[in-house]
């Protein structure tokens, strides 16, 4: 099976879940909204964790110390299944958004035998159109319940091989050089790092990243070049400092100057 | 969920062991095939089964008083995985070569873990592509030990809602005029019905169900119309008794004529 067929047949669920294992979190904080409502025979409950990052966490666009994240928890016969939301600005996203989007679709879960997962997911996926991380979250708790009910882990369930499941990258974000090559050391036991650039100092980061490491690693600017000429010699030079690839070189809304990026 | 959704994910499974409710079995004969052999702890048993027809099966291509069905035990950890292939002459299957493909791919059970049947089914399917029937069957098999192992049955496990299966038909051979109102009449609990036509007497065997039945009826001409003016008069006075729809009316190669017949 391919890597690409892995991620089609595991989808949203694994995702959600793989940007939560990026985020390193200082302290678990106690649940700022808590929300619980039974539902005909169910339990729903959903809330935010502030998530207090151990470093601040800087990329071109913004910077923060914390993440509100999601949590659903669906409680049903004895088993509860969890869900965890990790909402992105950058795409309208944020928790109170999702803990409303999630509450808007608690009659669903009157309306489908919760084993009738697909007619449910259907529905809910139509009925939540611009908050992808509520029906991320919504997904993996459904799923998360149902390997539960049948006691086996839903790579089993679905027939895949574990040993096959594609790698993740840990993301180092901008911070002072400093802070970045300590952060790479830091990150010994992950095999693929992605550095955060997009900034004055793009080339200073990156060789501080392999002062300290020979490992494949990827690269995103986050928008962060604002011209077609900038991103070209930026890429260029990447390219001698092996990395494997470069994520949002450009603004999202300058589509013509990435089309001529991407033909050289 | 649609009904071509559900045919989707359920697949080639349902699809065989849907046309193996269609034939009514006198007895179920002694195998007369036997192989079995033992692979990194498998059991893998493969036979012919012959079924004999309750009634001489005719339709407008050929005409038979029994079925060599092929069946698959996959016996591992303690339970087995039963599979049934249905192979079509029309498409060149047969029981023999069923079985011959199969065995070909025993090895392949040694080489992958069965919970990795994605994997598995991937390899198998690659290595039969001219007997759609022997990949069906053993498709059955390893889901079938699957749903055993997770102690589900697989629409439970894929999330599907029972009650939603698509309705499939009952088939009535092409027969005396006497003998196909008695089996319509047999046919009573089955609520649709598929009444093979495509001799000369088409018309006489649709209004002698008509005489017994006002159930839905679908048509299947078996590639019996042999030119698009007799197949579209057929159909306009079909039309008129109330048929759901025409299956195979002409031989396969006329893809003009039946272009030209659609068109209409």
């Amino acid at each position: 099976m391919k890597r690409k067929d892995f991620l089609e047949v595991s989808g949203k669920s694994l995702l959600g879940l793989t940007l939560l294992s990026q985020i390193p979190a200082k302290t678990f904080a106690k649940s700022t909204k808590t929300n619980i409502q039974s539902a005909g025979g169910f339990m729903i409950e959903v809330k935010t964790k502030r998530l207090f990052l151990e470093n601040t966490w800087t990329i071109s666009r913004n910077s923060s110390d914390y993440k509100d994240n999601v949590l659903v928890k669906i409680e049903k016969d004895g088993v509860f299944g969890l869900g965890e939301a990790a909402p992105n600005v950058r795409y309208g996203e944020d928790n109170l958004k999702t803990i409303e989007r999630i509450n808007s679709v608690r009659h669903l879960f009157d309306e489908h035998d919760l084993w009738h997962f697909v007619d449910l997911k259907e529905d809910i996926f139509a009925n939540i159109t611009d908050q992808n991380c509520a029906r991320c979250a919504l997904d993996i708790a459904i799923l998360d319940w149902v390997g539960k009910k049948l006691n086996a882990p839903l790579y089993k369930i679905w027939g895949l091989d574990k040993e096959k499941t594609p790698l993740t990258s840990y993301s180092i974000g901008i911070d002072t050089i400093e802070n970045i090559k300590r952060k790479t050391r830091e990150a010994e036991k992950y095999p693929l790092l992605k550095i955060k650039v997009g900034k004055d100092n793009d080339e200073e980061i990156i060789e501080a990243v392999r002062s300290v490491t020979d490992k494949p690693i990827r690269v995103d600017a986050n928008e962060g070049w604002k011209s077609k000429e900038v991103a070209l010699e930026k890429i260029k030079w990447l390219q001698e400092m092996g990395i494997e690839f470069i994520e949002q070189p450009m603004p999202a809304h300058m589509l013509e100057e990435t089309r001529w990026l991407r033909d050289r």
